[in-house]
């Protein structure tokens, strides 16, 4: 197992595997064969950037059995899913920033994100594992009381778009050989909000990559960000919100209005 | 008025002007003070790309008076959108294909795209215009039958997700005053389908780039399709679709199974 991040030394954007508090510096490219670069430098000496950047991040709805039957909502015969755009992304360490535009509810979503390695269409569940690089914890956050707002149309995008709403790190973990052993917890101002195991989703991450690359190609660092189960909470400005996968990483975000 | 595009010569990606049957070559970036390269190619000599390649493509659904009124809701209190996943993105000339998991209606629908020059976030709708690079010709492929699918979850960025679903170009045409004069045409083999004004639109051109920067930064390159009005229709397989926006330009595909 290996965690890879990416990070910003002055002005050069680097990536690299970190161990303990020390980064080893890697060339090329993340995905395609990288190269020890021969240099280290210390985590505290650098500022951690989102660990890749996607062509394209997929949100999970309804994907797990626990909160399909708290929400009453029937088990979906196939994935359910929106896109972020690439403004909304931020990095451990970063603020979660209050759109100006919204004053509602702004809810934190733990998740845990697929991070694909390799180009892939039409993949079968069972070759869909050499597709995967690693994965990384996300946290989904939703203007909530946007979604239903307009009756004839659900504004999930709009919801889960605006800048700084796409967190995921701090780094990418490779080498993971059985993601639904995992757990993932969310961590509200100190106090454990979800704990809940990948072991009940209802698409589990192989059949994930293998179903979403029937509708559409997947490209090396696309995330798929799983999905949500119960627990789901909202942030007052000036809450720290962490998500937590062992094994995974453990993502930290402030929200600030 | 100048038309931009981009487009392959052997294996360089390069991009320029097109008067007529040539294109004049500039050097550097499309958005940011480009040069000329002193260089033209003959149009016929080269591979048509996308004109750039948008970081997000922003999709808007029901913003046309005639649509809402003939779809029997209600008109939109703030624009109601969608996003394409960049594997979506196909050039003037690019075959639409039918995706191999979905057998049901793929509807064509033409669009006027606004292509944004400069970043902006939360720009009044009286400066809107200065973070305008130029428009483009947009087809919104939709597999129709999949939207409502899920009774649950309407599945908009699926449907209009797949690969090959996202067509525009040929170029963008920079200097265009006022884009409320615009006009979209849309033809299926040959036929004219839809011939619909933007000044129908519920949420006119500086209108949307100044109400969607309100939720989320756009970066140059970046594409908004206005949305699509009366007349859409879905396509067989060897059906070609054109559209086509007098003094913006003129987009054909072809569908295939």
């Amino acid at each position: 197992m290996k965690t890879w991040v990416r990070f910003k030394q002055g002005d050069a954007v680097k990536f690299g595997t970190l161990d303990g508090d020390t980064i080893a510096v890697y060339n090329g490219n993340m995905f395609d064969n990288p190269q020890p670069a021969g240099e280290s430098v210390k985590l505290a000496d650098v500022k951690l950037l989102t660990p890749c950047s996607p062509s394209k991040m997929i949100l999970l709805w309804n994907n797990f059995y626990a909160l399909s039957n708290k929400l009453g909502v029937a088990v979906p015969e196939e994935p359910l899913y929106l896109l972020k755009p690439s403004t909304s992304y931020i990095a451990d360490g970063d603020i979660v920033k209050k759109p100006n535009s919204y004053d509602g509810k702004v809810v934190y979503e733990g998740e845990l994100g697929i991070v694909i390695g390799k180009r892939c269409k039409e993949v079968s569940e069972a070759d869909a594992k050499n597709y995967i690089f690693g994965y990384t914890c996300s946290n989904d956050v939703t203007a909530g009381q946007l979604i239903q707002k307009d009756p004839t149309f659900a504004q999930w995008t709009r919801a889960k778009g605006f800048d700084t709403f796409g967190s995921f790190g701090p780094g990418i973990v490779s080498g993971i050989d059985d993601p639904n052993k995992l757990v993932i917890k969310t961590i509200l101002n100190g106090q454990e909000r979800q704990n809940y195991p990948v072991s009940d989703m209802i698409f589990p991450p192989f059949k994930l990559v293998s179903m979403i690359s029937h509708d559409m190609t997947l490209e090396p660092g696309d995330i798929i960000s799983c999905g949500t189960s119960v627990g789901v909470g909202s942030m007052k400005p000036g809450s720290t919100v962490e998500v937590v996968i062992d094994g995974v990483g453990h993502l930290v975000n402030k929200y600030e209005a």
